[in-house]
């Protein structure tokens, strides 16, 4: 174990065996590092400036980051986060609260999300990046950023709340997917996409509205929330405006 | 090296630097663990739970796993294993014999996989997945199980024996591959796959039957079995019955 | 830190928390390699043939390797190269000068790659690839080799140089893909791509030439060279003749 005597660890932090903990991170309480993790990794800059001073990257309290999991400086976490293992955070990424993000998810870094969100695993998450609450993206989703590479002249994709995007779709830069939205397996979404309708193809094509899906016995399921009235603790009854804004 | 007194190592067996054994563990006689990995890892409920009894993780004989890799608790694995690099394998897994699982794959739990399966590298196999005896399996296919997500209502994929899922391919839920089909390169598979079918494209399409099939000196080539008597060791005179099958 | 005593190690060399370095392993001056990384790892042959030899991995001088990566043994790599984390690098591999190789890129050996190559995260590079110079890859592309899986005749891809292969593309085996072309995301090549076209669909098909395409201000961008004059210190004065080529 090498934890930087700099670094803030709150009560109970459980840091497994191996793992790297530098001066500028700040850890909540009762939070859990697994083995061979690496937190507050230093960004290319400081290898080059002697004189460079990281920046700080705080995970909040009862947190569990698994095994080999890679956060640089400058990101920060809100509490009652959990991780897949080997993760990898880059530098000037915001997470919000209760989020999850499965195994082998690769965040670019400048890239905010929201609370509640949760990356299934090995989801690409590029710079510049929005993911709004309660959003969900599957295995090997890519949101991109460049029109034009490798030129560079970035433009993000922002998932409003809610948004389901299912395994494999890549959603082209600067698109914007909105909110209630269901992204079937195997898209490709090169244009805006308005609340509440289903994208299946490639390219993607508007198939219906989601309230036009039912489930095996006929129920209408989306609006996924006003179906799932009672999920992992998620606190609907704290969120009416948003169920609003959609009619 | 950490290696937990409860747990059951057999002769001659080579564990890696760095690598946790937790004592839910027996791993069989001539078998090696690579550097770094983690074998037993607890389930989230462990966590939580500090009366939670592990269950046993299982590791056949003359196996060879590389480094970085976890294998949850509640894993039972036949002997002649290999595996790649990093790969990741949740609880209630069981994997026959003779098989191999490449570098970075995701093995979500709570599904079966025969004997003489390959995985290649990146394959996400989601919990309730099936896969039968010599199914191979290529870089980035996913078998997904939830048909209206994030309800979870999963329904898992079988794979039948001898079937060949080429390359970043996506099995929607419940879907049956048939036996010695073949999937091409970059194909979404909406609906069951008759034995002996070639499907290809987004959505796939039954493009002919395998036999129809020549290779550059204009040999058939499938069912794959057939033409490759001679393969990897493979004990084909063990397993007239399944050749049979499909007349 | 494990160092063979036989390996050979430049000046100014920073070997990471946990590294395990072979002793068939030479690494050049002011080289940094990060924590928990295995260089110069066996073969498969290694762990039967107890006679075997390794061969030489030689890792050029001002590189950067990010922790938790694996090279085997017979990789070559040229100066100034640099990668993510968790890279995976296996035997028979030719790398030139000024690389970039992203977090988690799993290059399957027997495969070389030219100067100043960017594979973004996440590419599957199979054996047999070649790959020119100034190429870059991005996410989950898939370069493939075999046309009949899983019989094994091998057939390579081609890169050539100025090639830009967008997120999630896959390239069947044999395929040459012509200099200063573009791949679109999501793209299935099936056939040889000509110099300076552009690729789109699944499959992919012939969209127009790259030259056609202007970015928001209405400016040619490709060939990019041409666009980006001054680009990350790329010697553009030495490589005169590639430009002429394409008239």
């Amino acid at each position: 174990m090498q934890v930087d005597s700099n670094a803030v660890i709150g009560k109970n932090v459980d840091i497994g065996i191996g793992t790297i903990i530098y001066g500028n991170v700040e850890i909540g309480d009762n939070t859990v590092i697994g083995p061979y993790s690496i937190i507050g990794e230093p960004v290319a800059e400081a290898y080059i400036n002697k004189e460079y001073i990281s920046r700080k990257t705080i995970i909040g309290k009862n947190s569990i980051i698994r095994s080999h999991s890679i956060l640089y400086e400058d990101v920060v976490i809100g509490e009652n986060f959990q991780s897949g293992h080997r993760i990898t955070i880059r530098e000037k990424t915001q997470i919000g609260k209760n989020c999850s993000i499965g195994t082998l998810c690769d965040l670019q870094g400048d890239l905010q999300i929201g609370d509640y969100v949760r990356l299934h695993s090995n989801v690409h998450v590029s710079q510049k990046s929005v993911i709004e609450n309660y959003v969900w993206i599957y295995p090997y989703v890519v949101l991109t950023n460049d029109p034009y590479p490798p030129i560079g002249e970035l433009k993000g994709v922002t998932i409003k709340q809610y948004a389901q995007i299912a395994t494999s779709s890549v959603i082209l830069p600067g698109v914007i997917v909105g909110e209630n939205s269901l992204i079937g397996a195997y898209t490709l979404v090169r244009k805006n996409v308005l609340p509440e309708r289903v994208i299946v193809g490639v390219p993607g094509k508007d198939m219906c509205s989601v309230r036009e899906l039912l489930n095996d016995k006929k129920e209408r399921i989306y609006p996924w929330r006003e179906y799932l009235k009672d999920f992992r603790g998620y606190p609907w009854q704290l969120n009416q405006t948003s169920n609003n804004e959609n009619g």
